[in-house]
């Protein structure tokens, strides 16, 4: 009887939990930096994660990370107080319900993806062309709390939608509706946060009992005509508790995708457009990216057992930057090689090298510490990364 | 050959671990405050746990915790900086082992919840009547680090006892036994913290090698006569290891419980009462609540499909503030929503609405930051909350 | 159909992901200290992991903690503001991918233990022969991030070996790779760090972009002859970013070790040596012990289902402080108890009692709140400690 040595789901009478994970092991290097310059190892996205169907038509996903091989203490922790952001992060990447009994019209709950943003949307942190997104996504929104109704095809005419109303932030960070008023250089924070700190009472026992009235709406169509052509419009709108002097009282985004391919070859490319960007306001930031990978194993040009598959992707962010108009271009050359080609997620090394050009502004912005004047997947020196994936 | 796709645990020769865990969201808003108000998003518990049989005769229950969306870093991390307790909390629940070779007196270590309440001991989170224990939680203890003999049934009689010793706190926050001196008016902190601060070693790669000698003692005995009644008798008694003027010196709680029920009609009574409260000595603070549920589907009053119960709840918390008695009233009405009714906590949906009489001197004391006045469950205004779960 | 109610990998195609884990609890006394003495409650070891096959010839191992029973709020939080280090660390232990094409020249990558050390490296938390480990430990690396080239058996010979890049330092704590400026008597902290603050940008979207050019490096060779015979030697050097008066430039450490055994009798030692320690230049730390065990259900000497062990470590840790040679003996005596002979480590019961002698200095050393004297693993008191362990 080896029934009793699997692992029994509790409550579940129909779809078994489904565990899944990924690990991403990095080394990389940066080129021409005005300092020590060397090989640093590091952990990227460490994830696990719980889906299944609850009870029928009613499905779960959450997904726990532990992302930059975070610990609570130790020596990340402390180098951390001198350089943030390297103790990486941990906690829950999703928490979603989905309550699907009517397919066109069905309702999701809980901490998930804001309906922003093409590649934001459609690409896990594991099967990504490159080994970071695009600048793309400093310039929408991340996951949130809230609920939002949606169907993945309406009525088998190939056409998609997702409508939401969460909380007015991204509960994800480095993107422009997270507590968008930090780090902007007049140093008043926390313009989106969806709390107020009144006389009355905002939590009770683990439940946020009361809001601000301000909230984060969003919304996407899509049209996949087919495989050569998927179209994807989308946008969301936040409104501040209260803004300071220069900061925004409300941000806008807004994207528009486009992405196909056939037989190996594969294209995508997304514009972005922010009303507001760090919390300044009236900003405009933009955004626009061409990408193109060529899988030569599906290309059938490489031996049956190796799977290659170049890429290249070229990116312009334009940012306002005291009165001028300030550029960063980002061009990355990749290769991708999964080591099995009929599973090619579960092992899998991608190399990237990215070179940054029209960035002169931005490492004089970083310089002067002003870090927030960087797209959170901005390259501003020449950089080499080599990224080894495992998952189940 | 399957079996190599399916969980293997390593070592298990007998009952192979169980995963297990559940996510609830929820949305709430609250009526009549001072401030803003508006709808809130977020997650209240995110639960994964694996338990499982380790030997014959030894069992383990291990629970891990995201509550309230938990993230390192974020959105909420800053947030918590404004207003605290909104980051949730991550962690360890419960790590158990029970030795039952004796099924009488069986011997459990490690950390679990302290045997007093009826509620708090009976009831996990996602099987609860509403979407927050009563206000009773506050007055008991929570989980804590010891050991504990007990049985759940001894020689059939419907007897059951448990006897514990404690470090000399709760581990887990909001009760009687927290920290007991932090956040009462004095400012004096700490006087139930276990550890000792002296010339002397007390930690030890990892393991807390000195306490202090003062410890949490709890013993609960009940009586299961048949499902129309089930009552109970709790109790936990801890020694502070200092106290400054005013403070506790100990702290003494008891409990005591009732409920039952018949073709879907349910009820539950408990009485509670501590010496001290919040670290502050003398105060006798008391509660008493009365809950009923009906199960129409049980009750056969709905289509075979449809699983609602209503549900109410009518509690009094009674503290002495100032040397002048004050109580808090709350009701709470439900309705809860099982999707399917043979799997009712798989996919779950509860409405509250809790309405709080004579809280003035509450809603005062929070204003004037005196937040240790108000029992952890206490609701000071009007407050709608919806919560959907969904477990495996 | 029972296929469904188990838990199924999502991509693995071969080898499928098994849960394993395990929990110790503890119960720890000090005898003749200068404070409050008395029985403290807590948990050593908490973890969960996943290990598997990701596609043939790559396999994974990711570990998560809890240790300390940890949490990120309550009680041991703010005992920890007190007390630093009662809270525990909570974190990703392992994340480790392994490329065996070759069996003679395997690659590994991730987070994983340092080669240094035969005790380090050759037993897990839940095999250890005593609660903790020998203070051997604080003198060698623990894990780090990097890559290494390894061998467990070249050619069947019983010769293995580890060559191995790191960061350069110990991204666990507690040894002397470990931001080893930190708690030294000058105060000048982070000499190991492995960053760099420059005006360059050293963190993209959780990929840490550039490095210091230092690095920690680590070799390992050992000989398995036959049972009765196992040695080894193993040693590592890093190098500082920087360093102020009297700090280290760079550390070394080597290590050699023994161990064997027949019919249930076992041996194990060894011997390491540091040029600094706790950042201190040229302090030259070393270390030795000599461990036996003697498995009296493998010797056939109790009942078939008493699985009974008791152990002896002595062990000597020689150290300099203000120019004078300090030691610290520490004599464990210890007991394991298996509950089920046939699964030795899913349910056990340790008890071990260390008795240190010629500990003055470091007992004064540390009454001065120079902790950085007393290696990690060092008792200074006389100590009980009992411990529980369940696992999977």
């Amino acid at each position: 009887d080896t029934s009793s040595k699997v692992f029994l789901p509790e409550n579940s009478q129909d779809t078994g939990p489904i565990l899944y994970g990924f690990a991403q092991i990095t080394g990389s290097q940066q080129f021409g930096t005005p300092g020590n310059e060397g090989l640093i190892f590091g952990a990227h996205r460490i994830r696990l994660g719980v889906k299944g169907t609850a009870v029928p038509g009613v499905t779960y996903n959450f997904q726990y990370k532990w992302d930059g091989a975070w610990m609570s203490g130790g020596s990340l922790e402390n180098a951390n107080k001198i350089f943030p952001g390297v103790s990486g992060e941990s906690g829950v990447q999703d928490a979603e319900i989905n309550f699907g009994f009517i397919p066109e019209v069905q309702l999701k709950v809980g901490k998930f993806r804001v309906p922003v943003g093409m590649e934001r949307t459609q690409f896990g942190g594991d099967d990504l062309w490159f080994i970071q997104r695009s600048m793309n996504q400093s310039l929408g929104a991340d996951r949130s709390a809230g609920i939002m109704f949606h169907s993945p095809d309406v009525m088998n005419t190939g056409v998609y939608y997702s409508l939401g109303v969460f909380d007015n932030h991204s509960l994800d960070g480095n993107n422009a509706f997270t507590l968008f008023g930090n780090g902007n250089p007049t140093g008043i924070a926390n313009v989106g946060v969806p709390f107020v700190k009144t006389t009355a009472q905002t939590s009770v026992g683990g439940v946020l009992t009361q809001g601000s009235g301000r909230y984060l709406f969003a919304g996407m169509v899509g049209y996949k005509l087919n495989p050569l052509l998927n179209i994807e419009l989308s946008g969301a709108r936040a409104d501040a508790l209260n803004a300071g002097p220069g900061l925004a009282n409300s941000i806008t985004a807004w994207n528009v995708g486009a992405r196909g391919g056939m037989m190996g070859l594969k294209y995508m490319g997304e514009y972005s457009h922010v009303t507001s960007y760090q919390g300044v306001g009236g900003l405009n930031a933009n955004d626009w990216y061409v990408a193109l990978a060529a899988n030569l194993h599906e290309m059938t040009l490489t031996p049956d057992w190796l799977d290659i598959e170049p890429a290249v992707r070229f990116e312009r962010f334009n940012w306002n930057y005291n009165g001028q108009a300030q550029y960063l271009n980002n061009t990355t050359l990749g290769i991708n090689y999964s080591v099995n080609p009929d599973n090619p997620y579960a092992a899998r090394i991608q190399l990237n090298y990215v070179i940054p050009t029209q960035g002169a502004a931005f490492r004089t912005a970083y310089a002067e510490g002003n870090t927030g004047a960087v797209p959170t997947n901005g390259y501003i020196y020449n950089t080499l990364v080599l990224q080894f994936q495992a998952g189940f």
